[in-house]
This record gives structure tokens, sequence and C-alpha cells, in this order.
């Protein structure tokens, strides 16, 4: 069973609704839309954010530590926030992240198909706060060739039902 | 002594030339210039890359966690990025991130004034490439009431001189 298969099977057994604490638990597992990321988006967000040569220039990129144009690492973050927020669990509340680990084991490059393959690793309810608690998520981001270009272990926090 | 003054110091000992990895030892304190976050940037940011009312709605972000617009956690981080690249530590072969760590102790709000301070707290010489190696760079992006919106551990690759 491959992981897209897992995240159908899994898909289909949760409601279409919002989802909250209560209805989260380790193990479910999700793949969002796809986003194609090209050399002019690399290039207006690097010159906004990150502007250094392998991201704003393919002649200079090739002569770098990453030998030709690269996105910011920021910019993959970034896009893996959308697919997640437009295409990722529908949690209720939206995504609220209090922080996580994050790694790029690969550059993503002009022409990458990205998706996020993220899994619930933890639930835990708030001792203090009875309207809440947080999840661990873990988010993989992946081109078409299946390179992996972000790990992503975020603490987000997510309400309970009797908030509701 | 405030950190700025330290970094003030610090900045005066070294070099205004690059930094490589033999010129970097843990302690070593750099603050950036600032940036001036305003409502544009913020729903510029997030309808492009986190579509969540409170980064794109003030009347919507009112009712929601945030009680009020903020910026995506990744617009913050971003910014976070600029303000090193371009005022940061002048690392030779400039900013290439592995992975690291991040928080959002506090959100960062329309009209907040943000600059970064950071400090070298590891510095690991490559067992395998003697032409580079690694350092973890904390950083700290903080507004102009003092209140830090993202707190960082990246471990950056930096190349020895060795190589140049």
């Amino acid at each position: 069973m491959t992981m897209a298969q897992v995240s159908s099977a899994a898909e289909a057994r949760i409601s279409s609704d919002q989802l909250y604490l209560d209805d989260l638990h380790a193990g479910q597992r999700f793949t969002s839309g796809t986003y194609r990321l090209d050399v002019a988006q690399i290039k207006a967000f690097a010159l906004q954010f990150d502007p250094q040569p392998f991201h704003t220039d393919e002649h200079a990129a090739e002569r770098t530590f990453f030998k030709g144009l690269a996105a910011s690492g920021w910019h993959t973050a970034a896009i893996t926030m959308r697919l997640n927020v437009e295409s990722g669990p529908p949690l209720a509340g939206g995504f609220v992240g209090a922080g996580g680990e994050l790694s790029w084991p690969a550059p993503a490059r002009p022409g990458d198909v990205l998706h996020v393959e993220s899994e619930v690793v933890e639930v835990t309810p708030s001792r203090s706060r009875p309207d809440r608690g947080t999840i661990v998520l873990l988010s993989r981001t992946i081109n078409q060739r299946g390179d992996i270009v972000l790990i992503q272990k975020a603490k987000l926090v997510v309400p309970r039902k009797v908030a509701a």
C-alpha cells in the first residue's frame, strides 16, 4: 500500500468537516494537492526575502554550493504551508503553529512539482486549557522524482470539540 | 552591557570581510538592521502562502486565536532570513541552511519594526570534508517593544579558509 493509498483510506474514514483535537490520532495521514515551482517564482521570492546568488541568478548559481538555481528553503517552507492549508488536514481553527523542526534534505528546483505527505505523530490535550491541545504533524514535501525537499515536524494548536 | 553593545563590540573586533568557519567561534554576536512590517505586506504574503483569515482579514482575525491580524509565521521567518542575509553575520558562501528548529513565542503584527539578534553557539569542522563545516546560529527576531516573535536555531554550512 503506498502512502497515497493509506492517505486516501484515512481520508475516506474521516468526515469531510473540520477536524478537532478529538478527531485526531497518531498515524492519521494526509496527502496534499500539488504546486508547480518555476524560475520566476524562485527569483521573486528570493529577491524579496533571500537575495543570494544561488536563488536569484542561474549563471552565478552554477558556481555555488547548489550548482544551479535552487529555491530558498523558506520559499519551500512557505509552499508547504500553502499546500497544507489548502489541501492538507482540515484542522478546525486552521494551521496555528507554535514551533517545530525543519530540514531541507535536497533543494527544490525550477520545474519541480511539489506535494506534501503529512502524518499525525502526537496528540496532546492541554492540561490547563480544556478547550484545546496540540498535535505534532510530520510533513514531507516531495518533488515529482520522489526527492524530499523539506521535512518538517510542526507543533500545532488545535481546538477541542468542547469549545465549538 | 546590552546585547546591542555586546554585538557592536564583537563586530568591531572582527573584519568587515566575509567570515569563514575558521573566523567563527561560540559567543560571537551580531545585530541586524530593521524591517518595518505593514498590513499590506502581511496580507500579500498570506494570500500567496498562508491564506488563513487571521493573516488576511483584520475583522475576521479579531474572532480567532490571534485576536487581530498577525503575520504568517513563515513571513516572520522569511523576513528574518532577509535581515540575516543583508545585515547579519557576513558568512563566506552566504547563508546555506541544512535545517533547524524554530518557534514563534508571539505573533508579528502590523506596524512592528523587527530586527534580529544572533549568536554563534557551535562551530563544527566537517570530518569528511576539509573544505567546510557547520555552525549553529541562534537568532531571535524582536519587535520595537522587545517582544520576541521568532526564535530560530539554524544549522548552517560554512566554507573553511582552505577552500578559498
